[in-house]
């Protein structure tokens, strides 16, 4: 059988039976954005491990060493912010081809280390092996977060509102601009294109819902939104309801691809790679949550409703419901 | 610059002063078989992580399925063995080349999920994705070990004793049958190709010696010998005489490559993957040590002294003293 048939996550399915052989210390194991572990009494251990493959996730052509390093800890980081929680130590596995030299790796590993930096990330080890073809890049990652705070995909209840931080949709639209070999002319063009190479994690966001008791479930959107919400709603056993009008549309990405054919709401509801992140928020706290995120100079939208209707995500646009099935990224689809 | 010019260990070296961003909470960073982290007041976290890459370090007509998810997962055990610890969490990430179906990738999880059980290790998360070309495999994994307990390669002091524990040699005498395409026929040759395909790691070996106070530094033979033999000495700032006459050698080695032309001490001393543990130990705890091992049906020898002579690794054979130099792999040269 090929595993196009069954595709990534029924892959996952299918070996995740294997995989608990002492449930002791474990709060979370496979299905979640990271694997959640008993560390101390105050703390979670949260872990996570992304790998990238040149010609699969990336184009030598197409990202700077620096802008490779960034994005390759920023998939992870983004990982730990979607269980509001705080990163720690990075470990780096690099299969490098003989076409790449000492001065690629000195730059891939500036803007790793600097992204690091920033985040109080150390890059404590890793692995460093030949490749006989394609780059590859495997980050694990470690977080920390208090455990009253740690946020699952598993906590959504009928009644709780859908809302969403960062925007959806430009990664998608960036790769688009990549993979056709568009001229990036505008500066809109050259945002989306950035938001593709070098997505920003959502730390403080998923923090601010982690503190604020508020918040009930949190993924963020790394398959594209409507495959990524199917996830809480399957994991909350709850519904949704999204109203289309209440979701951000993108200035950026309206500017450049509103006049192309193209339809800009595919790009925001199946689009991958956004690194937003979707939560679940009881609805009395809402307003408090909307002020502190404007304090950091963020906001947070309240786009929908979690419903008894459990595993069907409708879509609400001009007073119409359709179904919003998951059409997001499967890498063997 | 080619890598080929710095190496695999030049890189690391290269690489290291820009990772450590956060001091606190790291007991051992970059440069050991796991990062050491503060966990909670008794243990300590362990962290290792290992790539296997198809063509780089396996091919798929050398090895079952099973046998290959045993040995991704061995690898990174070993790392924990070397740090006197007990496993505990795996991360899997595979990046699939669409000729691989899924019963191959069931096969792989079986072979990896009983040698998992078999070690109380859960298997709690990972990534899986594809690749346009090679079959790619990194686990990561936790352990963790009592804080007082914790073996790392820079504590051997003048004066303590070179000791090994498991075979050397035969991992890559098993590898010279696979890659000579030689009719592997006899017990002997099957056993030497199964050291290759499947080590052992010596996880109670390494709980032996973690637990007996007795031992200041360990590391696991992964990359030959005379490698592993020097990263303790360079990172203890000690020397070593190794006394040839010690080593014990592998009975299924000579019987194989004896007659062949072949030097069986180069495998011995510079092979690679032998998954043996090579350690520090204080002379009076020999006899308490050699009583333990026999109880677990298993041996420690005695092979050599740590000097003053710091860096400097000396072999002695039939009273004459040459250079042990590091000849173990380098990935890139």
């Amino acid at each position: 059988m090929k595993l196009a048939e069954i595709g990534e996550f029924g892959f996952i399915r299918r070996m995740s039976h294997l995989c608990l052989n002492r449930p002791e210390g474990v709060h979370r194991g496979i299905g979640d954005d990271c694997a959640v572990i008993e560390m101390n009494d105050y703390d979670f251990l949260l872990i996570t491990t992304d790998l990238l493959i040149e010609r699969s996730h990336f184009k030598l052509d197409w990202t700077s060493p620096e802008d490779l390093g960034i994005k390759s800890l920023a998939v992870n980081l983004s990982d730990i912010a979607a269980c509001g929680g705080v990163p720690r130590d990075a470990f780096i596995s690099l299969a490098i081809p003989s076409r790449i030299d000492v001065e690629w790796l000195d730059r891939f590993y500036q803007g790793l280390t600097e992204q690091a930096k920033g985040h109080g990330v150390n890059v404590l080890g890793g692995d460093t092996t030949l490749s006989r073809s394609d780059l590859v890049i495997n980050v694990a990652l470690t977080g920390v977060v208090p455990k009253e705070q740690a946020l699952l995909r598993n906590g959504a209840s009928p009644g709780d509102l859908v809302c969403l931080t960062g925007a959806l949709g430009e990664s998608a639209a960036g790769l688009k601009l990549l993979e056709t070999g568009a001229s990036v002319e505008t500066p809109e063009q050259a945002d989306l294109v950035r938001s593709h190479l070098t997505p920003l994690p959502l730390l403080r966001e998923g923090r601010i819902l982690a503190q604020s008791g508020y918040c009930t479930a949190l993924i963020d959107v790394s398959d594209g939104m409507s495959s990524d919400l199917n996830h809480i709603c399957q994991q909350s056993a709850v519904g949704a309801i999204i109203q289309q009008e209440q979701i951000p549309v993108s200035k950026k990405l309206e500017a450049v691809f509103s006049d192309s054919g193209k339809d800009v709401m595919d790009f925001i509801l199946n689009g991958g790679e956004d690194y937003a992140l979707l939560a679940a928020v009881k609805p009395h706290g809402l307003p408090e949550l909307e002020s502190r995120f404007k304090q950091i100079g963020a906001q947070i939208h309240h786009i929908g409703e979690f419903t008894t209707d459990s595993g069907r995500v409708l879509l609400k646009f001009m007073g119409n419901l359709t179904d919003l099935k998951p059409r997001g990224w499967d890498h063997f689809k």
